[in-house]
């Protein structure tokens, strides 16, 4: 991106915003609890990089309405999508990055000059790095994810492009979960796939991508406790809190606990790459 | 604006973006130069309101396309409009305050929850209260308008408004300066309007509202300097450099000499004003 100016600005200096400021959005509905640009533009600044990230609210009536003005924005460099837009934009796309044709759904995109919109999603490859040690840590091991929803689904194709041994995927919402299995399947047909319950016995691999846990005093845990193995895995998608009662629990056993923290900070890693700001 | 929450942040800090901050545009083409969020972003920090303003540059071609948008943006609480979309967004706006009804352009436009926009044009009384002393500088005087684009415009609506005896409009394009005179007599009929030349004499009052000063060092200075008076205020709406040539000739002549930059501030003030956030 050469419209950004790295070497004229000092370090550690707050950045002003200017004309010359390049733009991204992080579109939602709702908007409120977005945490992309705390994480963003704290990077730009320390980076001096001349860019900021904004929050952008659409509703989702609106959110087809509005997508020919994102590529309209001359000063658009990309943009992150959160729910419930991330299947809308996927379709919406122009191109699609490898990550995003895995899951067909998208939580990063990519601004040409030309306008054109290339979606990529970094859910699962931001987990497998920054909660997991990496892939070679799921090879031939046994996953159950629980939670078959957008970043469920993101980290179940990443964990079967890692060469799971067997994964199985748990959600209250079994269509959801049976539609994921087999499309899970189609791309790595050698994968054993199968639905299952929230009972961990047998597995190397813990992971919960559902949201329980957000609101401790009152989510249920989201995986059986009683069949947790102090060998076992247990890894959380919940950033915050940081400690979610599965974790909590999980520690008191003796496990290997991962903390979903560092999703985000991979996340963001890895988008700032596609997005060339970063090398 | 009840999503503002100014008490809870403290005041002086640098304010970090998050999902619950307003956003504002500065909308324009070319994009670069534009100087508002370097107005505006202060002012929210130095008085603790949870906002941001970006620049945001659609091409002429695209801007009647992305207007709607602009209504879908449900986090967005207006924008700022520059050349050259200040006649087509009065033409989009759903409803004008006052001061653009008398221009027919917009420089700053207010979103209400609804997505209704509302569009006003603060450049000539920014001017009026900014550069001038206020209205009653000009009321019963003569006054010299040198450019008669969209910021001369708005001053020769709010000049007229204020009770100017005369004003005489000069511009190298007569149709546009006829066309302001007309416009101006159709709304102030009791005002002497009358196209003229950049000799200054008879005037109390000599506007610059051209672009000509921006650059010093080829630019023609936009008034003849031989019949300038030291009883004359000369005021110029150019705000880099502070002093252009036709000042510094009209501060040796001994001439009230008026800056351009009080300007913006004011202009700025009437902004925030109009979106609901200074009192």
């Amino acid at each position: 991106m050469s419209t950004l100016c790295r070497a004229q600005i000092k370090k550690d200096t707050a950045l002003e915003i200017t004309g010359k400021t390049k733009i991204f959005y992080m579109i939602a509905h709702p908007i409120d609890h977005v945490r992309s640009p705390e994480v963003f533009n704290p990077w730009f600044r320390e980076n001096a990089v001349d860019a900021v990230m904004i929050p952008v609210h659409y509703r989702p009536d609106d959110f087809e309405a509005v997508w020919d003005s994102l590529r309209h924005t001359a000063n658009l460099g990309g943009f992150m999508v959160s729910v419930p837009h991330k299947e809308k934009a996927y379709q919406l796309c122009d191109e699609h990055h490898e990550t995003a044709e895995l899951v067909t759904a998208v939580n990063a995109v990519r601004r040409d000059e030309h306008g054109r919109l290339t979606g990529a999603n970094f859910d699962g490859p931001g987990f497998m790095a920054g909660v997991l040690a990496g892939p070679h840590e799921v090879s031939g091991k046994s996953v159950l994810l629980v939670g078959a929803g957008g970043a469920g689904a993101s980290i179940g194709f990443q964990v079967a492009k890692a060469g799971a041994e067997r994964i199985t995927i748990s959600d209250l919402n079994t269509s959801r979960a049976t539609e994921l299995a087999d499309r899970i399947l189609a791309r790595f047909p050698k994968v054993n796939v199968r639905l299952g319950s929230i009972d961990p016995k047998g597995h190397d691999i813990v992971v919960n991508a559902t949201p329980c846990g957000l609101h401790p005093e009152t989510d249920s845990i989201p995986v059986e406790l009683d069949n947790i193995s102090s060998d076992m895995i247990i890894a959380d998608i919940i950033m915050k809190p940081r400690v979610t009662p599965l974790l909590a629990a999980a520690k008191e056993i003796g496990c290997d606990v991962r903390y979903g923290g560092g999703m985000l900070d991979m996340q963001r890693d890895l988008t700032l790459k596609f997005y060339g700001l970063k090398i």
